[in-house]
């Protein structure tokens, strides 16, 4: 199952560095990971696994997964297939999938432009025991490497759905019973909101303009973190960490 | 006031260019600010002007200070000694001061080294409520161009003191009776942590390595966000706002 690839002219090789841009990934249906970590989280993830990429001279180091074809190649030709400029000696083609949406606590982005917030927060919804996260189409695209570096494998253990008509996603939410949760700069005190139902969609906006007229319309609770000092608002990645975490802040106890 | 430069030769623009350099603020004890917003957040702030910079051709959208020096100058020289590509017609060149640290809430990095990191975590400590903010040496330079546009401006709002010695500031604070809580991925439950005086200090660790031996050994409080799903740990301005948060929460009841 392991073939040698030699050649940057290699046609695999042109696929595989086409994935580098949303318009490529979208064409094949596959991203691409780096890093030995990321590879593994991929391996054990509920998305497809097409093929895994080896530095030549960095096999040893490896473990490569059975069932799955690799492929192994000399520095430079790993390097001009991956984002980072020093790969980790390993990358993986990956398959896009829907991951189902399921568990009571989502987050919703709005329009979240920033590749490292749209990367963090996923990594922050992880950790604070949210169960997915849905994304608008105008977000930076979860399947792009800077992204998916910030999620740091994160990306593969959560729910994902992107949709390009997010206020209808959340209103057919709200009729099934659920409460969002719109982050804005004119909502109601965070701390002293109305109780929410068991089910519940954070909604972060976008980092300049906020929620979408049509999201806030359809939100149940419209809320705003204190701004006690001269600050004006707040990163998007901190706001959405600091209300995920309190959303959550009972769930240990 | 008000004084035209031409040349990219002139001495002045030697100088100020030198500020986006550490060396080159070190050695004239300045740094420099870019837009309209800064520069206003500058002029009401503990930090002293030195001069303003401005675009020719934009001279009549601003208001100048009275009773500082103006510079009023060609786009692309104010381009030369900016560090944004496309600054925003205005500068100001800022004596960097000590601002005194006051108030009982305080957040300490503990070589914090991603220039963005250092300057949210500056911005959530305004909008948290926090007094002020103490830097190791080791960490990003607080007045770096990159940590300048991150604080949002909040960074003239705060006390802030940078230090070489932070197990020894942190030690006096405790002798004085202050908390010092130190988040570290070994630490206690942070939503079940032991009450903290009324002054308090929060250090945060750097990126990769955490909170330092020397530190951890003076903190009375060892402290860990819980981990609820597969992520190992959270990026350190998200963590560092989610406590913040957590800790000013009973300000506004």
């Amino acid at each position: 199952m392991l073939e040698h690839i030699t050649s940057l002219k290699n046609p695999k090789v042109t696929t595989w560095k086409s994935l580098k841009d949303r318009k490529g990934r979208k064409e094949n249906g596959c991203f691409l990971v780096e890093g030995r970590k990321m590879v593994e989280e991929a391996i054990v993830s509920a998305f497809p696994v097409e093929a895994v990429l080896v530095d030549d001279a960095r096999l040893g180091e490896f473990t490569l997964p059975a069932g799955v074809p690799a492929y192994s190649m000399p520095a430079h030709v790993l390097a001009a297939v991956c984002d980072t400029k020093t790969p980790q000696g390993i990358a993986a083609i990956v398959r896009m999938a829907e991951v189902e949406l399921h568990g009571p606590r989502l987050v919703a982005m709005d329009g979240v432009q920033d590749p490292g917030n749209v990367g963090t927060i996923i990594r922050t919804a992880d950790a604070a025991g949210f169960d997915g996260v849905i994304l608008s189409a105008q977000c930076a695209d979860v399947f792009s490497p800077k992204v998916l570096r910030a999620t740091m494998g994160s990306v593969f253990r959560m729910g994902i759905r992107v949709t390009d008509d997010l206020p209808g996603v959340l209103s057919q939410m709200v009729k099934e019973g659920a409460s969002v949760l719109s982050s804005q700069l004119d909502g109601e005190p965070f701390y002293q909101r109305s109780p929410l139902n068991e089910r519940f969609v954070l909604v972060i906006g976008s980092e300049g303009n906020g929620v979408t007229d049509e999201v806030k319309a359809i939100a149940t609770h419209k809320v705003k973190l204190p701004m006690r000092g001269g600050a004006e608002s707040l990163n998007a990645a901190v706001a959405a960490g600091i209300m995920m975490y309190e959303l959550t802040r009972d769930l240990d106890h």
